[in-house]
Protein backbone atom coordinates (compact mmCIF):
# COMPACT_ATOMS: atom_id res chain seq x y z
CA UNK A 1 0.00 0.00 0.00
CA UNK A 2 2.94 2.47 0.68
CA UNK A 3 4.11 2.09 -2.36
CA UNK A 4 1.36 2.80 -4.50
CA UNK A 5 1.73 5.41 -6.92
CA UNK A 6 0.14 8.97 -5.80
CA UNK A 7 -1.05 11.63 -8.26
CA UNK A 8 0.67 14.65 -6.23
CA UNK A 9 -1.41 17.66 -5.58
CA UNK A 10 0.55 19.69 -7.67
CA UNK A 11 0.11 17.30 -11.10
CA UNK A 12 -4.06 18.01 -10.71
CA UNK A 13 -5.13 20.87 -8.70
CA UNK A 14 -7.59 20.54 -6.01
CA UNK A 15 -10.90 22.19 -8.12
CA UNK A 16 -12.29 24.90 -6.55
CA UNK A 17 -15.16 24.05 -3.34
CA UNK A 18 -18.47 24.24 -4.62
CA UNK A 19 -19.87 27.93 -3.73
CA UNK A 20 -22.37 27.48 -0.72
CA UNK A 21 -25.63 28.64 -1.75
CA UNK A 22 -25.54 29.92 2.08
CA UNK A 23 -24.27 32.83 2.93
CA UNK A 24 -21.79 33.68 5.38
CA UNK A 25 -22.81 34.48 9.22
CA UNK A 26 -21.55 38.48 9.24
CA UNK A 27 -24.02 38.24 5.84
CA UNK A 28 -26.67 36.45 7.31
CA UNK A 29 -26.50 38.37 10.52
CA UNK A 30 -26.74 41.73 8.33
CA UNK A 31 -29.71 40.44 5.91
CA UNK A 32 -31.64 39.19 9.02
CA UNK A 33 -31.14 42.82 10.40
CA UNK A 34 -32.34 44.29 7.18
CA UNK A 35 -35.49 41.94 7.18
CA UNK A 36 -36.51 42.75 10.78
CA UNK A 37 -36.11 46.56 9.78
CA UNK A 38 -38.51 46.20 6.95
CA UNK A 39 -40.85 44.18 9.27
CA UNK A 40 -40.98 47.21 11.87
CA UNK A 41 -41.40 50.09 9.35
CA UNK A 42 -43.95 48.43 7.27
CA UNK A 43 -46.08 47.61 11.06
CA UNK A 44 -45.26 51.89 11.25
CA UNK A 45 -46.80 52.67 8.14
CA UNK A 46 -49.84 50.42 8.89
CA UNK A 47 -49.94 51.12 12.42
CA UNK A 48 -50.36 55.11 11.23
CA UNK A 49 -53.05 54.47 8.26
CA UNK A 50 -55.16 52.23 9.57
CA UNK A 51 -54.88 52.30 13.82
CA UNK A 52 -52.81 50.07 16.11
CA UNK A 53 -55.82 48.12 16.59
CA UNK A 54 -57.28 47.77 13.23
CA UNK A 55 -53.62 46.37 11.47
CA UNK A 56 -53.26 42.48 11.88
CA UNK A 57 -49.92 40.64 11.55
CA UNK A 58 -51.46 39.63 8.38
CA UNK A 59 -51.41 42.73 7.19
CA UNK A 60 -48.29 43.23 8.48
CA UNK A 61 -46.84 40.18 6.15
CA UNK A 62 -49.19 41.01 3.01
CA UNK A 63 -47.56 44.39 2.79
CA UNK A 64 -43.68 42.15 2.55
CA UNK A 65 -45.38 39.74 0.54
CA UNK A 66 -44.26 37.04 2.99
CA UNK A 67 -46.22 34.40 5.14
CA UNK A 68 -47.44 35.57 8.99
CA UNK A 69 -45.08 32.30 10.39
CA UNK A 70 -42.44 34.22 8.32
CA UNK A 71 -42.71 37.77 10.64
CA UNK A 72 -42.35 35.14 13.72
CA UNK A 73 -38.83 34.85 12.74
CA UNK A 74 -38.17 38.70 13.52
CA UNK A 75 -40.60 39.61 16.03
CA UNK A 76 -42.34 37.82 18.74
CA UNK A 77 -45.93 39.57 18.32
CA UNK A 78 -47.53 42.96 17.82
CA UNK A 79 -46.83 44.28 21.57
CA UNK A 80 -43.28 43.79 20.68
CA UNK A 81 -43.21 45.55 16.82
CA UNK A 82 -45.05 48.78 18.28
CA UNK A 83 -42.44 48.75 21.12
CA UNK A 84 -40.13 48.43 18.82
CA UNK A 85 -41.37 51.24 16.87
CA UNK A 86 -41.95 53.74 19.10
CA UNK A 87 -38.51 53.17 21.34
CA UNK A 88 -36.51 53.73 17.72
CA UNK A 89 -38.80 56.89 17.39
CA UNK A 90 -37.84 58.04 20.57
CA UNK A 91 -33.78 57.19 20.25
CA UNK A 92 -33.79 59.04 16.78
CA UNK A 93 -35.13 61.75 18.31
CA UNK A 94 -32.40 61.47 21.71
CA UNK A 95 -29.46 61.01 19.07
CA UNK A 96 -31.04 64.05 17.42
CA UNK A 97 -30.97 66.41 20.19
CA UNK A 98 -27.99 65.17 21.55
CA UNK A 99 -26.02 65.99 18.02
CA UNK A 100 -27.92 69.37 18.03
CA UNK A 101 -26.83 70.35 20.81
CA UNK A 102 -23.21 68.91 20.63
CA UNK A 103 -23.05 71.02 17.40
CA UNK A 104 -22.91 74.34 19.71
CA UNK A 105 -23.72 77.96 19.57
CA UNK A 106 -25.80 80.09 21.53
CA UNK A 107 -29.78 78.31 23.08
CA UNK A 108 -31.70 79.80 20.21
CA UNK A 109 -29.78 77.90 17.60
CA UNK A 110 -29.26 74.50 19.42
CA UNK A 111 -33.42 74.90 20.27
CA UNK A 112 -33.81 76.06 16.23
CA UNK A 113 -32.13 72.62 15.62
CA UNK A 114 -33.47 70.71 18.01
CA UNK A 115 -36.61 71.70 16.83
CA UNK A 116 -36.03 70.79 13.21
CA UNK A 117 -35.00 67.71 14.16
CA UNK A 118 -38.12 66.79 16.09
CA UNK A 119 -40.12 67.95 13.05
CA UNK A 120 -38.30 65.64 10.53
CA UNK A 121 -38.69 62.65 12.58
CA UNK A 122 -42.52 62.96 13.30
CA UNK A 123 -42.85 62.79 9.51
CA UNK A 124 -41.24 59.67 9.19
CA UNK A 125 -43.12 56.39 10.19
CA UNK A 126 -41.38 55.68 13.28
CA UNK A 127 -41.61 59.49 14.93
CA UNK A 128 -45.16 59.01 13.51
CA UNK A 129 -45.89 55.86 14.93
CA UNK A 130 -44.75 57.56 18.60
CA UNK A 131 -47.20 60.45 17.93
CA UNK A 132 -50.59 58.38 16.81
CA UNK A 133 -49.92 55.44 18.65
CA UNK A 134 -50.49 56.36 22.60
CA UNK A 135 -48.54 55.11 25.76
CA UNK A 136 -51.30 53.26 26.89
CA UNK A 137 -51.24 50.69 24.15
CA UNK A 138 -47.82 49.77 25.32
CA UNK A 139 -47.73 47.56 27.96
CA UNK A 140 -45.70 47.75 31.25
CA UNK A 141 -43.03 47.71 32.07
CA UNK A 142 -42.05 49.31 28.38
CA UNK A 143 -44.80 51.47 29.01
CA UNK A 144 -42.66 53.26 31.73
CA UNK A 145 -39.64 53.06 30.14
CA UNK A 146 -40.82 55.12 26.91
CA UNK A 147 -42.31 57.91 29.25
CA UNK A 148 -39.11 58.30 30.85
CA UNK A 149 -38.15 58.85 27.30
CA UNK A 150 -40.25 61.41 26.61
CA UNK A 151 -39.30 63.15 29.69
CA UNK A 152 -35.97 63.40 28.71
CA UNK A 153 -36.92 65.16 25.22
CA UNK A 154 -39.39 67.32 27.22
CA UNK A 155 -36.64 68.23 29.38
CA UNK A 156 -34.23 68.82 26.86
CA UNK A 157 -36.59 71.57 25.18
CA UNK A 158 -37.44 72.81 29.01
CA UNK A 159 -33.43 73.38 29.34
CA UNK A 160 -32.35 74.86 26.37
CA UNK A 161 -35.66 77.56 26.35
CA UNK A 162 -33.91 78.27 29.84
CA UNK A 163 -30.87 78.98 29.08
CA UNK A 164 -32.29 81.04 26.26
CA UNK A 165 -34.31 83.43 28.90
CA UNK A 166 -31.12 83.35 30.68
CA UNK A 167 -29.25 84.58 27.49
CA UNK A 168 -31.65 87.38 26.86
CA UNK A 169 -32.84 85.80 23.79
CA UNK A 170 -36.14 84.01 24.67
CA UNK A 171 -38.82 86.23 26.13
CA UNK A 172 -39.21 85.59 29.80
CA UNK A 173 -41.37 82.26 30.43
CA UNK A 174 -42.20 79.20 32.19
CA UNK A 175 -40.02 76.88 30.43
CA UNK A 176 -42.51 73.87 31.27
CA UNK A 177 -44.90 75.47 29.52
CA UNK A 178 -43.45 76.80 26.53
CA UNK A 179 -41.65 73.49 26.11
CA UNK A 180 -45.27 72.06 25.85
CA UNK A 181 -46.35 74.64 23.39
CA UNK A 182 -43.42 73.57 21.25
CA UNK A 183 -43.62 70.11 21.63
CA UNK A 184 -47.53 70.19 20.75
CA UNK A 185 -47.20 72.11 17.95
CA UNK A 186 -44.11 69.78 16.53
CA UNK A 187 -45.91 66.60 17.29
CA UNK A 188 -49.00 67.63 16.09
CA UNK A 189 -47.59 67.45 12.39
CA UNK A 190 -47.38 63.40 12.90
CA UNK A 191 -50.98 63.82 13.24
CA UNK A 192 -51.96 65.78 10.00
CA UNK A 193 -48.97 64.96 7.95
CA UNK A 194 -49.51 62.97 4.79
CA UNK A 195 -46.79 62.25 2.54
CA UNK A 196 -47.34 63.45 -0.65
CA UNK A 197 -50.01 66.15 0.25
CA UNK A 198 -48.91 70.45 -0.54
CA UNK A 199 -45.76 70.77 1.60
CA UNK A 200 -42.39 68.96 2.49
CA UNK A 201 -41.56 67.85 5.78
CA UNK A 202 -38.82 71.07 5.01
CA UNK A 203 -41.25 73.70 4.82
CA UNK A 204 -43.17 72.36 7.18
CA UNK A 205 -40.74 72.26 9.50
CA UNK A 206 -39.47 76.13 8.44
CA UNK A 207 -43.11 77.02 8.90
CA UNK A 208 -43.73 75.90 12.55
CA UNK A 209 -40.64 76.64 13.87
CA UNK A 210 -41.05 80.23 12.30
CA UNK A 211 -44.91 80.36 13.95
CA UNK A 212 -42.98 79.36 17.13
CA UNK A 213 -40.27 81.74 17.41
CA UNK A 214 -42.11 84.92 16.24
CA UNK A 215 -45.50 84.32 17.00
CA UNK A 216 -49.16 84.55 15.27
CA UNK A 217 -49.40 88.37 16.18
CA UNK A 218 -47.42 91.01 13.68
CA UNK A 219 -44.78 92.69 15.79
CA UNK A 220 -46.42 96.23 15.46
CA UNK A 221 -42.98 98.00 17.80
CA UNK A 222 -40.98 97.37 14.65
CA UNK A 223 -42.55 96.94 11.47
CA UNK A 224 -39.70 97.51 8.98
CA UNK A 225 -38.02 94.17 11.10
CA UNK A 226 -41.12 92.23 11.33
CA UNK A 227 -42.01 92.29 7.58
CA UNK A 228 -38.59 91.02 6.75
CA UNK A 229 -38.63 88.62 8.99
CA UNK A 230 -41.77 87.11 7.72
CA UNK A 231 -41.07 87.84 4.14
CA UNK A 232 -39.61 84.00 3.55
CA UNK A 233 -42.82 83.16 5.17
CA UNK A 234 -44.88 84.71 2.80
CA UNK A 235 -42.94 83.60 -0.55
CA UNK A 236 -43.82 79.38 0.77
CA UNK A 237 -47.42 80.65 0.96
CA UNK A 238 -49.11 77.47 -0.98
CA UNK A 239 -52.31 76.80 -2.36
CA UNK A 240 -55.41 76.27 -0.40
CA UNK A 241 -56.01 72.79 -1.14
CA UNK A 242 -56.85 70.84 2.15
CA UNK A 243 -54.09 68.69 3.60
CA UNK A 244 -55.08 65.41 3.66
CA UNK A 245 -55.34 65.42 7.56
CA UNK A 246 -57.58 65.63 10.25
CA UNK B 1 -132.98 51.82 41.68
CA UNK B 2 -133.06 55.29 40.09
CA UNK B 3 -135.17 56.62 43.60
CA UNK B 4 -132.15 54.96 45.57
CA UNK B 5 -130.89 57.54 47.93
CA UNK B 6 -126.72 58.74 46.82
CA UNK B 7 -123.76 60.11 48.67
CA UNK B 8 -123.13 63.34 47.52
CA UNK B 9 -119.77 64.21 46.60
CA UNK B 10 -120.14 67.30 48.51
CA UNK B 11 -120.61 65.16 51.77
CA UNK B 12 -117.68 62.57 51.90
CA UNK B 13 -114.61 64.38 49.97
CA UNK B 14 -112.96 61.68 47.69
CA UNK B 15 -109.67 60.70 49.35
CA UNK B 16 -106.39 61.98 47.29
CA UNK B 17 -105.16 59.40 45.17
CA UNK B 18 -102.37 57.04 46.44
CA UNK B 19 -99.06 59.01 44.89
CA UNK B 20 -96.87 56.92 42.03
CA UNK B 21 -94.15 55.93 42.90
CA UNK B 22 -93.12 56.33 38.80
CA UNK B 23 -92.05 59.69 37.87
CA UNK B 24 -93.67 61.06 35.01
CA UNK B 25 -92.82 60.68 31.55
CA UNK B 26 -91.17 63.89 31.18
CA UNK B 27 -89.11 63.72 34.56
CA UNK B 28 -88.57 60.19 33.71
CA UNK B 29 -86.82 61.62 29.89
CA UNK B 30 -84.84 63.60 31.98
CA UNK B 31 -83.31 61.01 34.30
CA UNK B 32 -83.04 59.15 31.29
CA UNK B 33 -80.88 61.69 29.60
CA UNK B 34 -78.87 62.51 32.74
CA UNK B 35 -77.87 59.27 33.73
CA UNK B 36 -76.58 58.59 30.30
CA UNK B 37 -74.76 61.31 30.06
CA UNK B 38 -73.48 59.93 33.02
CA UNK B 39 -72.65 56.94 31.34
CA UNK B 40 -70.36 58.83 28.92
CA UNK B 41 -68.88 60.88 31.00
CA UNK B 42 -67.62 58.04 33.20
CA UNK B 43 -66.41 56.25 29.94
CA UNK B 44 -64.67 59.35 28.50
CA UNK B 45 -62.71 59.39 31.80
CA UNK B 46 -61.14 55.78 31.50
CA UNK B 47 -60.92 56.55 28.01
CA UNK B 48 -58.25 59.11 28.60
CA UNK B 49 -56.91 57.11 31.57
CA UNK B 50 -56.80 54.04 30.31
CA UNK B 51 -56.87 54.26 26.38
CA UNK B 52 -60.35 53.08 24.63
CA UNK B 53 -59.46 49.25 24.31
CA UNK B 54 -58.06 48.59 27.69
CA UNK B 55 -61.29 49.92 28.98
CA UNK B 56 -64.62 47.12 29.04
CA UNK B 57 -68.15 47.72 29.69
CA UNK B 58 -67.62 46.69 32.95
CA UNK B 59 -64.61 48.79 33.52
CA UNK B 60 -67.25 51.79 32.68
CA UNK B 61 -70.21 49.90 34.98
CA UNK B 62 -68.19 49.40 37.89
CA UNK B 63 -67.06 52.76 38.16
CA UNK B 64 -70.87 54.09 38.25
CA UNK B 65 -71.79 51.17 40.91
CA UNK B 66 -74.07 49.89 38.60
CA UNK B 67 -74.09 46.52 36.17
CA UNK B 68 -73.41 46.25 32.96
CA UNK B 69 -76.82 44.81 31.86
CA UNK B 70 -77.90 48.38 33.34
CA UNK B 71 -75.50 50.11 30.99
CA UNK B 72 -77.61 48.59 27.93
CA UNK B 73 -80.19 50.59 28.97
CA UNK B 74 -78.52 53.46 27.79
CA UNK B 75 -75.52 52.48 25.16
CA UNK B 76 -75.63 50.19 22.43
CA UNK B 77 -72.00 48.96 22.39
CA UNK B 78 -68.64 50.49 23.07
CA UNK B 79 -67.99 52.06 19.30
CA UNK B 80 -71.42 54.27 20.15
CA UNK B 81 -69.95 55.96 23.31
CA UNK B 82 -67.30 56.60 21.72
CA UNK B 83 -68.65 58.53 19.15
CA UNK B 84 -71.18 60.12 21.41
CA UNK B 85 -68.02 61.14 23.63
CA UNK B 86 -66.05 62.50 20.41
CA UNK B 87 -69.29 63.75 18.72
CA UNK B 88 -69.90 66.18 21.92
CA UNK B 89 -66.31 67.35 22.61
CA UNK B 90 -66.86 68.58 18.96
CA UNK B 91 -70.03 69.69 19.23
CA UNK B 92 -68.57 71.73 22.41
CA UNK B 93 -66.12 73.03 20.33
CA UNK B 94 -68.05 74.49 17.22
CA UNK B 95 -70.59 76.05 19.69
CA UNK B 96 -67.64 77.75 21.99
CA UNK B 97 -66.20 79.28 18.33
CA UNK B 98 -69.34 80.17 16.91
CA UNK B 99 -70.28 82.01 20.28
CA UNK B 100 -66.71 83.55 20.11
CA UNK B 101 -66.74 84.67 16.47
CA UNK B 102 -70.54 86.00 17.78
CA UNK B 103 -69.52 87.96 20.51
CA UNK B 104 -67.92 90.51 17.67
CA UNK B 105 -64.52 92.31 18.31
CA UNK B 106 -61.36 92.11 15.41
CA UNK B 107 -59.89 89.08 13.86
CA UNK B 108 -57.07 88.74 16.85
CA UNK B 109 -60.11 89.36 19.99
CA UNK B 110 -61.89 86.61 17.86
CA UNK B 111 -59.13 84.04 17.72
CA UNK B 112 -58.07 84.71 21.40
CA UNK B 113 -61.48 84.06 22.31
CA UNK B 114 -61.04 80.63 20.10
CA UNK B 115 -57.99 79.75 21.33
CA UNK B 116 -59.31 79.94 24.90
CA UNK B 117 -62.39 77.71 23.76
CA UNK B 118 -60.28 75.24 22.87
CA UNK B 119 -57.68 75.28 25.31
CA UNK B 120 -60.66 74.76 27.80
CA UNK B 121 -62.09 72.44 26.18
CA UNK B 122 -59.30 69.82 26.04
CA UNK B 123 -58.98 69.18 29.53
CA UNK B 124 -62.41 68.25 29.89
CA UNK B 125 -63.53 65.18 29.23
CA UNK B 126 -65.19 64.47 26.19
CA UNK B 127 -62.58 67.24 24.96
CA UNK B 128 -59.72 65.36 25.93
CA UNK B 129 -61.28 62.02 24.35
CA UNK B 130 -61.22 63.71 21.06
CA UNK B 131 -57.80 64.44 21.24
CA UNK B 132 -56.13 61.28 23.21
CA UNK B 133 -58.31 58.39 21.08
CA UNK B 134 -57.73 58.58 17.37
CA UNK B 135 -60.30 58.61 14.08
CA UNK B 136 -59.52 55.45 13.21
CA UNK B 137 -60.80 53.88 16.14
CA UNK B 138 -64.69 55.56 15.20
CA UNK B 139 -65.91 52.70 12.53
CA UNK B 140 -67.11 54.01 9.35
CA UNK B 141 -69.35 56.09 8.46
CA UNK B 142 -69.43 58.32 11.68
CA UNK B 143 -65.92 58.49 11.07
CA UNK B 144 -66.24 60.70 8.17
CA UNK B 145 -68.57 62.79 9.79
CA UNK B 146 -66.34 63.46 12.91
CA UNK B 147 -63.42 64.16 10.21
CA UNK B 148 -65.94 66.36 8.39
CA UNK B 149 -66.62 68.50 12.23
CA UNK B 150 -62.76 68.79 12.54
CA UNK B 151 -62.43 69.78 9.07
CA UNK B 152 -64.95 72.85 10.02
CA UNK B 153 -63.10 73.92 13.34
CA UNK B 154 -59.74 74.09 11.32
CA UNK B 155 -61.51 76.01 8.46
CA UNK B 156 -62.63 78.76 11.52
CA UNK B 157 -59.17 78.63 12.61
CA UNK B 158 -58.11 79.69 9.27
CA UNK B 159 -60.34 82.26 8.17
CA UNK B 160 -59.25 84.27 11.52
CA UNK B 161 -55.63 84.16 10.86
CA UNK B 162 -56.41 84.91 7.25
CA UNK B 163 -58.76 88.08 8.56
CA UNK B 164 -55.97 88.80 10.85
CA UNK B 165 -53.12 89.14 8.29
CA UNK B 166 -55.65 91.03 6.33
CA UNK B 167 -56.29 93.57 9.31
CA UNK B 168 -52.79 93.97 9.61
CA UNK B 169 -52.80 92.79 13.10
CA UNK B 170 -51.33 89.25 12.49
CA UNK B 171 -47.84 88.71 10.77
CA UNK B 172 -47.91 87.74 7.07
CA UNK B 173 -48.42 83.90 7.59
CA UNK B 174 -49.53 80.59 5.20
CA UNK B 175 -53.59 80.61 7.67
CA UNK B 176 -53.04 76.88 6.92
CA UNK B 177 -50.05 76.15 8.71
CA UNK B 178 -50.37 79.07 11.00
CA UNK B 179 -53.81 76.97 12.24
CA UNK B 180 -51.95 74.07 12.53
CA UNK B 181 -49.37 75.37 14.48
CA UNK B 182 -52.55 76.69 17.00
CA UNK B 183 -54.48 73.72 17.00
CA UNK B 184 -51.51 71.37 17.48
CA UNK B 185 -50.14 73.61 20.37
CA UNK B 186 -53.57 73.94 21.92
CA UNK B 187 -54.48 70.01 21.34
CA UNK B 188 -51.45 69.02 23.32
CA UNK B 189 -52.56 70.37 26.50
CA UNK B 190 -55.54 67.17 26.19
CA UNK B 191 -52.16 65.05 25.77
CA UNK B 192 -50.62 66.18 28.46
CA UNK B 193 -52.83 67.72 31.03
CA UNK B 194 -54.13 66.18 34.51
CA UNK B 195 -56.32 67.41 37.02
CA UNK B 196 -54.98 68.73 40.20
CA UNK B 197 -51.72 69.39 38.69
CA UNK B 198 -49.89 72.30 39.30
CA UNK B 199 -51.57 74.38 36.69
CA UNK B 200 -55.14 75.50 36.66
CA UNK B 201 -56.72 75.10 32.92
CA UNK B 202 -57.27 78.87 32.81
CA UNK B 203 -53.50 79.48 33.67
CA UNK B 204 -53.01 77.04 30.39
CA UNK B 205 -54.36 78.48 28.72
CA UNK B 206 -53.47 81.41 29.06
CA UNK B 207 -50.09 80.99 29.07
CA UNK B 208 -50.79 78.89 25.55
CA UNK B 209 -52.21 81.86 23.82
CA UNK B 210 -49.73 84.17 25.34
CA UNK B 211 -46.86 82.04 23.26
CA UNK B 212 -48.51 81.29 20.41
CA UNK B 213 -49.46 84.93 20.15
CA UNK B 214 -45.89 86.40 20.78
CA UNK B 215 -43.59 83.19 19.86
CA UNK B 216 -40.83 82.03 22.23
CA UNK B 217 -38.18 84.92 20.60
CA UNK B 218 -37.27 88.30 22.97
CA UNK B 219 -38.72 91.07 20.40
CA UNK B 220 -35.72 92.62 20.48
CA UNK B 221 -36.67 95.36 18.72
CA UNK B 222 -38.77 96.34 21.22
CA UNK B 223 -37.62 95.80 24.85
CA UNK B 224 -39.88 97.24 27.00
CA UNK B 225 -43.26 96.53 25.28
CA UNK B 226 -42.02 93.00 25.23
CA UNK B 227 -41.34 92.64 28.71
CA UNK B 228 -43.97 94.77 29.80
CA UNK B 229 -46.33 91.94 27.61
CA UNK B 230 -44.41 89.71 28.94
CA UNK B 231 -44.63 90.09 32.74
CA UNK B 232 -48.11 88.69 33.64
CA UNK B 233 -46.50 85.24 32.28
CA UNK B 234 -43.41 85.66 34.48
CA UNK B 235 -45.41 86.33 37.38
CA UNK B 236 -47.47 82.96 37.15
CA UNK B 237 -43.99 81.03 36.45
CA UNK B 238 -45.17 78.10 38.76
CA UNK B 239 -42.78 75.65 40.10
CA UNK B 240 -40.05 72.83 38.38
CA UNK B 241 -42.48 70.28 39.64
CA UNK B 242 -43.10 68.06 36.34
CA UNK B 243 -46.72 68.02 35.27
CA UNK B 244 -47.84 64.06 35.53
CA UNK B 245 -48.04 64.03 31.67
CA UNK B 246 -45.94 62.24 28.63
Amino acid sequence: MATRPRRTPAATPVAAPVPSPWSDAASRAEQRARKRQAVLQAAAELFNERGFHATSLDDIAARLNVSKPTLYYYVKNKDEILLQCVSQGLEMMLEGIEASRQAGGNAVDQLRACMQVYAGIVTQPFGMCLIRVGDEEVPEPSRTELRRMKSEIDHAFRRLVAQGVEEGSLAPCDPKMSAFVIAGALSWIGRWYQPGGDYTPEQIAQQCIATLCDGVLRRGEAPAVAAASKAPRKSRRSSSAPLAGN
